[in-house]
């Protein structure tokens, strides 16, 4: 799709400077200008680039004033970044579009309600009993097992299978190959060695907002609910096991694996790769950094954990400090135990 | 479906103590019980709920003898835990329920075998010369390579990626989006600097009564077989590589990984995150903690293990509870110097 | 398919010893040799097996000589390695096979263009606008978004997802469940302390003779391009971040991950369950320990990584075998603490 820079200008409320007849249809990143696309500057990092930038034009600041010639039009708005990401976000609405209809074959039982407005790609498969709100979009090769409830608005990627008696809110995105709602992973052990599973009647629910990355898996409460709290936002490759509790807008990077019961908090964030242990309790607005182990719960709120096992970060990072030098200590406790 | 509080009582041979027409059609935990659900109490943690719960019934241990009033009815019997895993499972059979059938569009080609009371889902797919045992059931989006062998009561859950030459003992069960006998990871180096892939034509083993988690990936043998011999219980996003042998009765829990041609001994516990270098072998009965390194051999059953590289657990636990103040100690040494 | 000794001698340029009329129809690890099974010797280790094996025949390097009886038949080649793997593909490529044409149902839309010598599996999508060169490969329940272009001789296997606007160059080997061009984690914070989804409008792009392990996800660009080079190996359960650009013939294992926007060289070696935080560059011919953790860039090419977070790999192991003993490091302090 095409913009006249005089559209773009009114979309942003902003002003044209140069030829607002051009044309542009692509978004590009400044350093990367080329004709056809537009550009921002929102970052000192980056002014040298508007002076060399082929791209059709450049959303800048009202204060920006240029030091050299350069060749490029310019769109003058209040705030570039906010104009930016305004563009940014109409492109993307009319990228994803608003694909509607039954691409054939695609299966749903009778049993199950779609609302109005909605998408079901070819090879994807609803079960039955379930009741799915409007304007939902399932992709291909998604799975939504028996009495499944989804909300308004939801998006379901290729391949994202969600498991019987999932409850997934308004607004939700699951990313492709995400598992919501397996069994958890339950065994009692039994007296010659073996284990028996322990059978995983609960399930998930998802309120509004969350999003859940590629090949993430969230699996089912033994019994009872495992519960992603409104606006939680899961990356790719994340575990989180059964009955866990999400608060409210806590973000989880990727990779990293939340054990059976643990509560989190709301407003944390959880870089990648992190491991936390089962039953634990973890405060509102903590952070705890890559990689970092948590074996304890975390009672008081706002701090950043960091560490094999986790630990307050400052001191972590000092006591790696020295680590790295072991061997000097050592050689000053030798020297000490000479000269005695 | 509902039940009687006196036909639940008869299920697990025990004692109703009160209105034994009252009728379930729920299993609920003690704290969150709501009428028509069915809890039970085997932890004194949870005896003050027995007094709020509005679980119709409880289940509770013949020495259980109440302090307080309560409004629920209870069902006596020998060991209330036992009693109510009794009845969960007779419920998870119920729900699992046993669909038996082809939902179409499905495809099996003709050269493969099928046993009775399959189940095969919407959109499964059944390569050539397949052998599948009774009772199988298939999910949607269950990809079966060519000449797998599946044994009977296997379940394969939606989208689970079975490839050619797997063999799959009975009662083994596959959760979502898993990967059995994807290529190892092996490639030549070339005098170029690039690499050139070595055919993988071995294949996955699993014996009998091996679950596998969702979005786990088991890779296939270089030649020979990748061998999860029986009872092995595997994890969500676990990756166990090519050529690895893994004993009777280990489990794994989420995210691990093993490298390839490690041998793993029977009845180990493995924890979250853990990471096991390649061509080693691990001792039966070895425990190793949640994000442990190994890249040693372990020979002495019995074990646990624990660390970044992994190191008996105590020991581990001693020297971290000093790294975490190397500061203090260094400060010990300065004072030393400046005495001296 | 069966070979005569001869046939396989005469593949190899090697020479029979023995009956070269026998047949062989599989490959076999010499010690675990049966009848009608073909080995190869080419480390010492194995040497005593060539006495035992009940293999058909034992491929053999020109100089060994036999200090015991054996029973198998030997076919001498210049190096029995190289030999073995030279059949290796030559079988991987029959099992392969040459598979051609369309099981139905498939879906394609009908403005996608795709060449000659193709495979589509049952189930398999193609969406619209994708341009797919020839002799491509597109097992069951692949997803292939709009506007996607793929070479020549790429194989996509059983369930992977190629999002839309993904390039994938000739020869690239996608395995099961990967995920390539899911949305990046990408999200604004709103004063409210929730999220808003920054659009992810990039793509990915995979130049040639990239392969793509089993369940790993490769994240869109936020803008231009997430670019992984030519001859490019990832493993299983690998997360790679928006943004990332890997340099060429870069090697990554199992379950790593690397964060946004970081850059790494070529020639690098990065071993299982690493992480990268975003913003990075990395030397070429870095090699990187796994479980490392790396939080600051890489200059100087040609250098091995290792531990917690990441340092000189000597250097870590030094102060880590002084760590193992802290506690015997402390005990010297307060010995020459008592003696001052």
């Amino acid at each position: 799709m095409e913009f006249t820079l005089g559209q773009v200008a009114s979309i942003l409320e902003g002003k044209v400077e140069g030829d607002e007849n051009q044309k542009v249809s692509r978004l590009d990143k400044i350093q990367e200008g080329k004709p056809g696309g537009i550009s921002f500057l929102a970052n000192e990092k980056y002014t040298p680039f508007i002076y060399e930038t082929e791209a059709t034009a450049v959303i800048v600041s009202n204060d920006f004033s240029a030091t050299k010639e350069f060749k490029t039009n310019l769109i003058r708005v209040e705030d570039a970044y906010n104009g930016f990401t305004k563009l940014l976000e109409a492109y993307a609405m009319m990228m994803k579009s608003s694909i509607v209809g039954v691409e054939e074959p695609s299966f749903i039982d009778p049993s199950s309600q779609i609302g109005d407005q909605a998408f079901r790609a070819a090879f994807s498969y609803i079960g039955k009993n379930c009741k799915i709100g409007e304007s939902v979009k399932i992709h291909s090769h998604v799975h939504i097992g028996d009495r499944v409830q989804l909300g308004d608005h939801v998006i379901i990627h290729a391949g994202a299978k969600i498991c019987a008696d999932t409850i997934i809110g308004d607004n939700c995105e699951i990313h492709p190959g995400a598992v919501i709602g397996s069994d958890g992973f339950g065994f009692a052990p039994q007296g010659d060695g073996t284990y028996k599973a322990i059978p995983q009647i609960g399930n998930v629910i998802l309120e509004d907002n969350v999003s859940v990355g590629a090949n993430s898996t969230i699996d089912c409460a033994t019994m009872g609910s495992t519960l992603i709290k409104k606006g939680v936002k899961i990356d790719n490759l994340v575990q989180i096991a059964h009955n866990v509790i999400i608060g409210e807008n806590t973000v989880i990077a990727s990779q990293t694996g939340i054990s059976g019961s643990t509560v989190i908090g709301k407003n944390c964030i959880i870089a990648g790769q992190v491991g936390i242990i089962g039953h634990l309790n973890i405060a509102d607005n903590t952070t705890i950094g890559a990689k970092t182990g948590i074996i304890k719960g975390i009672k008081k709120p706002g701090f950043t954990h960091f560490g094999y096992i986790g630990m307050d970060m400052k001191n972590f990072l000092k006591s790696y400090s020295i680590f790295k030098n072991l061997e000097g200590m050592e050689d000053r406790i030798k020297e000490l135990e000479k000269k005695q």
